[in-house]
């Protein structure tokens, strides 16, 4: 019998509690001995639980249990999960979480802490929810070099993208339906201003290429200034738009990453993934592209990854797991504005003849979108790729030039 | 320094020396140690590759020597495979395989030997070349009953379906490109006519369930009768053929596992897996669907999923991986007639108004499926599910009947 203790009783954390006991049978035939719940850590009372016996309100008694060797933290957030998961890992204890913001902002310090301590400290929650993609690209690709990840990593934004393309939809009342069937938080901005899918690109990035990115080094935009015209021109053009992560690394070994809205062509795997789904391209030299598909958040979808790799702890409580990166000064990291990308442009112009020559003149090649409802005045292209800072440059002289661009949206490579 | 033999340099074996020997330095960062080819099995020579002096024409050099830890078999077929392999885990030697013929045959005895001399037998690359599958079911989804898996298992077959719907190719000609290609053999047969298919199918249904399903207890179609016609009727019903491989286990934990062509919808996340990618979905009760897709096949792809595995037996030489299913008479797989599905019949009839008449007596419901340019007395609809035996015997009326069926193609539940 292996004794585990949960910190937290939210929406993940009984599902962990929900899935060790409903499935023990499966994971007994798996692991070959009994995974025991010893505590439940929560400042909340839950006198109905059938684990109600579990529960407690005190760190103490799980930090202070040697039967306790596997330490499941789905609080959230970054106080007190930090101390706690790095006080655990010092005495010897595994820790699996599916706190992405905790991996984002420690998982370096945390690995190695974890790699000290001969225990493991493990995160496949953490991106993706259900879909197994830290393991994979850690294990199954180990023979590759990976140069490049994209991903759709947030359900909450393709939610909203989803009802947008395919119901016209605007984004406040996507974004309020979202809201009421409980994809949305009350505050949505970590989920529509990209902060939750930048989490998830950096733990992929960092476990790619074995050195930590931290969120603050990487641009990143969200969806809320998208409107219906885009969606509109990016069906012109041939494609969807999609928030998307992405990380790319450079001949000279640096790494391009970025989270923003794209167009993706149709006949990407990434544009046919719609509604809460989450979808991840890995591109390795050898397998070429792979793409996961799933589930990217919920309880039970989120609680199966964490057992996993509870599961995976109690099997390696001597052996650990070689998942590990290194910390950095995200100095590998390109400034985001030497970016190389193609871009949607709309505009509103007094003239859109001089307009498009304008746009010709500034950006050499231009593909123009035309749309049979266009406004008066409105007009839309695609550029070849150059530089983000050349974009901006361009930008501010259509401005200057009394062309008013109203939106910029990069065309994915994908 | 962990020594290994490879058993074959074709296409796969040859890959796999290729990353061993390129991928050494990340090989290595992930290990902990060298991995050192110390000797290839192969009846040809071959004088200029840069390991020409490792090469060996006897099996006893492998055998016979104590140092090689891992041995990857990439020889193909059952013979010398199968004894070759036995004879390596019953030393304690560990065995990594790509070879799908030999897994679906013997797969529960070589697990069972590898189990009782503690060493492991590993076959990732036998299913879905490079994509992540065996691994991601056997570990990420341990704490998911999976009721369902459902894939596009084969890349010939999918490439030349690809070129019949996109394209407008007829079958013989897409086989006969697909040759050119070098995607299909000079015989064909294993692959047009689902046996490739139908083993993969066998070795993922084996492993979710813990019990070993073999080939010959599977119906298997192929896709050599499939017209194009048909292709244009999947497309009015709204989706797209597929060679499917699909195991299902029912309320009763019966199998019901076939291999045959299936009409999938378009919204289908297995309808836009086109040329000769893989995709394959795993249902589970946690999770829900999780979807992997990737290259099938390939050198470099199938040989980056025999390396992971030689990897993790590097790193797990004296721990087991919990990779396990028990022996079976497949008493658990139903008949394939009593499986209930909804099919596409195509039929040719004297009087349509006679036929669509006759077809609604026997099938109760039909979704008649109108073709601008049908020929003169061709019908084609689609029936609400019944079992296979009813279906046949519904064609055998009508066939009595004077309405000639053409074809019958099932609907995947997909």
């Amino acid at each position: 019998m292996v004794s585990v203790a949960i910190m937290g009783h939210g929406v993940v954390g009984s599902g962990v509690a929900e899935i060790l006991t409903t499935h023990k049978n499966k994971l007994f035939a798996s692991v070959g001995e009994e995974i025991y719940i010893k505590h439940i850590l929560d400042l909340r009372d839950f006198p109905d639980s059938p684990l109600s016996d579990r529960f407690t309100k005190s760190f103490d008694d799980i930090i202070n249990d040697i039967d306790v060797r596997v330490v499941v933290e789905v609080m959230g957030g970054l106080n007190p999960a930090y101390d706690y998961v790095k006080r655990c890992l010092l005495c010897g204890k595994s820790v699996v979480t599916s706190n992405k913001e905790l991996v984002a902002a420690h998982g370096a310090e945390l690995l190695s802490i974890a790699k000290e301590n001969n225990t493991n400290f493990l995160f496949e929650a953490s991106v993706g929810g259900g879909i197994p993609i830290i393991r994979p690209i850690n294990q199954c690709l180990v023979a590759n070099n990976v140069s490049e990840i994209a991903g759709i990593l947030n359900g909450t934004t393709n939610f909203i993208l989803t009802k947008m393309i395919n119901e016209g939809m605007d984004f406040d009342t996507a974004l309020k339906l979202a809201q009421e069937l409980g994809y949305a938080e009350r505050n949505p901005e970590a989920d529509v201003e990209g902060h939750d899918a930048c989490r998830k690109i950096c733990i992929l990035a960092s476990l790619a290429f074995s050195k930590h990115i931290y969120p603050d080094a990487v641009h990143t935009e969200g969806i809320s200034k998208i409107t219906l015209d885009d969606v509109k021109y990016a069906s012109i053009w041939g494609g969807v738009i999609k928030l998307i992560g992405k990380v790319k690394r450079l001949e000279n070994k640096m790494c391009d990453i970025v989270v923003a809205p794209m167009f993706v062509p149709s006949n990407s795997q990434l544009a046919n993934i719609d509604d809460v789904f989450n979808g991840i391209m890995v591109r390795g030299d050898c397998t070429g592209d792979v793409v996961f598909y799933g589930k990217g958040a919920g309880k039970l979808p989120t609680a199966s990854a964490v057992v996993a790799d509870v599961v995976d702890c109690v099997k390696h409580l001597k052996n650990r797991k070689y998942l590990f990166w290194t910390d950095s000064d995200n100095s590998s990291v390109i400034d985001y504005k030497d970016s190389v990308t193609a871009m949607y442009i709309r505009a509103n112009a007094p003239d859109t003849a001089f307009a498009y020559n304008k746009a010709k003149e500034l950006f050499s090649d231009i593909h123009v979108l035309e749309k049979p409802d266009a406004k008066t005045g409105e007009i839309a292209f695609v550029c070849e790729p150059l530089t983000y800072n050349t974009i901006l440059k361009n930008i501010d002289i259509l401005n200057d030039s009394g062309i008013k661009v109203e939106s910029a949206i990069r065309i994915g490579d994908l």
